[in-house]
């Protein structure tokens, strides 16, 4: 099957860009993904293909118009009736690592791009649309952010990684951040890599690991950390709970 | 003066990409800002062009090299020696707004984009690298996170947006998320703009917007709401302990 990626934009040149290129590009190549950008202008009604307006309330900047943006929605969603429709802006949910997995194990995704001021309040009352944000920084427009969020899905889809990389072993898939890596040469700069990790000691290695990954996700991200720690309490007390069930 | 991109990489055609085009794009041909691509691949030192390895203690995947990264950034330190160098990785500081301001108040920035299952270490140890992430999700490489990272950059440099648009009323700016826009038609199936922006009443619209960003933050945004009331807090004890030093 293949994931199927619609991207309503001003800009369709800007895709696939970076994705045409590499493992993005080798797959999209041999057919595990498709994009097809849309280009929100042809869905205007006047004669000057206008797509945005001044904010009501005034203000700088322009407003893309709810009436254009639900044809092109519509549009889209005629075409890839059950992949979810995504729009882009830093007044979206945070994008997580669970909800990549989702979208990528699902059918495609159809990604709506604003520009200028942003969106039209009303097209997210009006469609089911996913405000999805990516880092809490702004952008000129929402393509940057959609190619982003196009390559963290593109990586999972079956056969694009080599077997050997799952990605079951990385940053926040477990609600923690990756362990270091280190590789040759063993001395660099008179720094060595950490000697467990030449011991061959497999069980060694993975406590090592397993210490690294918690100690940087408690001093670099105390908010991951926080959550992670909630969840082991919640499911070792969740396993107690069960074990005296059992007991009973 | 030129804000200028150094990307070290191991797809340079990825770039400008989706920069070339659009706001970006006028800007670069404008000379507001330039890129130089830096193929990390021509610090290897063997005849294979090495850059990475396997990860020392075993696993999945390769690790880019501390000998052939520093190499790189020695390159590009030479060329561009007061601008600060970014690695994108999942293990960073998540970026916000306010250090996005930051680089784009400075000469530039050199950017690291890893590949395969990260960097070796000892770079962050050897090297003066800042680790950023952008968002908590798993990408291929760097590369789309660093076009991201210099879009967000770009639309702030001195003369890219119109004068109307400062970029001083939008989301984070503040530590909040922007207020909802609106704009025509009024009705759009059967949803009209809210009363108060057609008002007229510029105060009133003012008090409207300032609500709509609190309560969307708070509600949609807890973590970033929790900062606010905090920063504010403290602002307002700080106000009141000067005050009193000046009635005292």
């Amino acid at each position: 099957m293949t994931f199927a990626a619609t991207i309503l934009t001003l800009y369709p040149e800007m895709f696939p860009g970076p994705l045409g290129v590499s493992l993005a590009g080798r797959a999209l190549a041999d057919g595990k993904w498709s994009i097809t950008p849309v280009q929100i202008r042809d869905f205007a009604t006047d004669k000057h293909r206008t797509v945005d307006d001044t904010p009501a309330g005034g203000g700088a900047g322009m407003v893309l118009k709810a009436d254009v943006l639900a044809s092109a929605i519509d549009h889209a969603r005629r075409h890839s009736p059950d992949a979810p429709v995504l729009a882009m802006t830093p007044r979206g949910k945070p994008i997580t690592q669970a909800r990549v997995r989702e979208l990528a194990a699902g059918p495609g995704v159809t990604i709506l791009c604003g520009r200028f001021e942003g969106f039209d309040e009303r097209i997210f009352e009006g469609r089911d649309v996913e405000e999805v944000s990516v880092g809490d920084i702004v952008l000129s427009g929402g393509e940057p952010a959609a190619l982003m969020l196009l390559d963290a899905c593109i990586r999972l889809l079956p056969g694009v990684m080599g077997a050997a990389s799952s990605g079951a072993e990385e940053s926040f898939e477990d609600g923690l951040l990756e362990y270091p890596h280190y590789t040759r040469p063993v001395e660099w700069e008179g720094r060595t890599i950490p000697e467990v990790l030449r011991s061959g000691d497999h069980a060694k290695i993975a406590a090592w690991r397993k210490q690294r990954a918690e100690e940087d996700t408690r001093l670099r991200r105390p908010d991951l950390w926080e959550r992670h720690v909630g969840a082991r309490d919640q499911s070792a007390s969740g396993a107690r709970h069960r074990t005296k069930d059992l007991g009973s």
